[in-house]
């Protein structure tokens, strides 16, 4: 196993910084990296925010869920899918008609030019020594979000990412055993239930000693949960509204 | 500059591989690298299906653009966004309702998870001295893709991926300046019109040059053909009747 490789496993959410500063040169290097990674035909359909604005940063740490560490960490990126920016090429040369842009074939687009973007950033950041984490929870207030950070029609919040020097150590997640995520030439279902079966108890393993015995839920469980509850169900009409997935 | 941002800075889509095989113990090694991505609350929301049924191959190589490469490469991997599986762990402890599976934010948290997922996968195979392209293709005939995977419901392909031996040495396409992708705490329409501009003559030259003067159209004119263009308007229809995109 290469350097790389190691790294790439190493991998945990840091949700703790230390009060080492992140360069602009350190940024930009990070920003790079992100640029490198594959684009859809180079349409580089993704915009970064940084929000250094530290009155931003309160109201944007509130609006999702409540993450103290959106306040407190060095670097706050938000991360948007972004065809306002194609449109604005399109509008050099068209009539303002926007063309087809509002395909739900454009949002997957975007929004995985953005993942692999940013992953590639989260890989750079990390390869310095820095931790990351993704912040989902700036899709639950999806709207108010938009307006914070002046969002122009065709573009939408994927996930925040914050950048920083850890000051924690997590454990590691275990991860479901490969034969749940990787089939041959079809897709498996009878693969599934022994991997899950498994799963749960590394997991129920995991979280009781994580916990100390507070909670004791299997991975099944929790995804359960997850799915039985109603979450950012608003994102449908925002997507809309915001100009997305009309065809 | 590390190794590590040297490598992922190197990036280029490899086409044309060399007949040294990738041995499943190397494989194993990108997919552990791709199960160590972040994941939003632990879903690990996608399946990896490695095509190497020889006819399956050349069926996928047809539908997907007809590019030979999916063929020819020594690993075919098709990148799915999954829902099944958890809708799998949902059932091991409540009715078959599927709970609130089929939601736009549920389609997002898997999208994003499977490319999170692939960009470590694609950094992993290219430490190692692979190369790799991503496969939009496959979704040019998406319902004939999922049919010949067998995929179930709730589940659908994101992107393929070539990996193997670079047989080329393609040269690297200039990207987007940094000031038309990151913005400070809001987003800047006025910020994009000189990057556009200075990006479209860096293109045109760079299109000029490899082409031999073939081709010569600048960034901004190509990306208003494309949304001039219908591309892929399936999606929308084929994700709600796999599950996706309900409410």
């Amino acid at each position: 196993m290469n350097e790389v490789i190691k790294l790439l496993n190493g991998h945990r959410s840091i949700r703790k910084f230390s009060e080492q500063p992140v360069t602009d040169e350190q940024l930009h290097a990070i920003i790079s990296a992100a640029q490198s990674a594959s684009t859809s035909s180079n349409v580089q359909a993704y915009t970064i925010i940084r929000v250094s604005d530290h009155g931003m940063k309160e109201k944007l740490s509130v609006l999702a869920d409540n993450y103290s560490y959106v306040l407190e960490c060095p670097v706050f990126l938000v991360w948007c899918a972004d065809l306002f920016r194609l449109r604005t090429a399109y509008e050099l040369h068209e009539n303002p008609d926007g063309g087809y842009i509002s395909t739900t074939e454009n949002f997957i687009v975007a929004t995985v030019d953005t993942a692999l973007a940013a992953q590639n950033a989260a890989v750079a950041a990390e390869s310095l020594g820095m931790g990351i984490v993704y912040i989902g929870g700036i899709r639950t207030n999806i709207s108010e979000v938009a307006k914070l950070l002046k969002l122009p029609k065709y573009v939408y919040p994927v996930f925040g990412m914050c950048i920083g020097y850890p000051d924690q150590t997590p454990g590691q997640r275990p991860r479901l055993p490969l034969q749940a995520i990787l089939h041959e030439n079809t897709y498996r279902p009878e693969q599934l239930p022994e991997p899950i079966a498994q799963y749960d108890r590394t997991m129920k393993e995991y979280i009781t000693q994580r916990t100390g015995g507070k909670r004791t839920s299997t991975w099944s469980e929790d995804m359960k949960n997850k799915l039985k509850t109603p979450a950012r169900i608003h994102m449908k009409s925002f997507l809309e509204e915001q100009g997305f997935l009309k065809n």
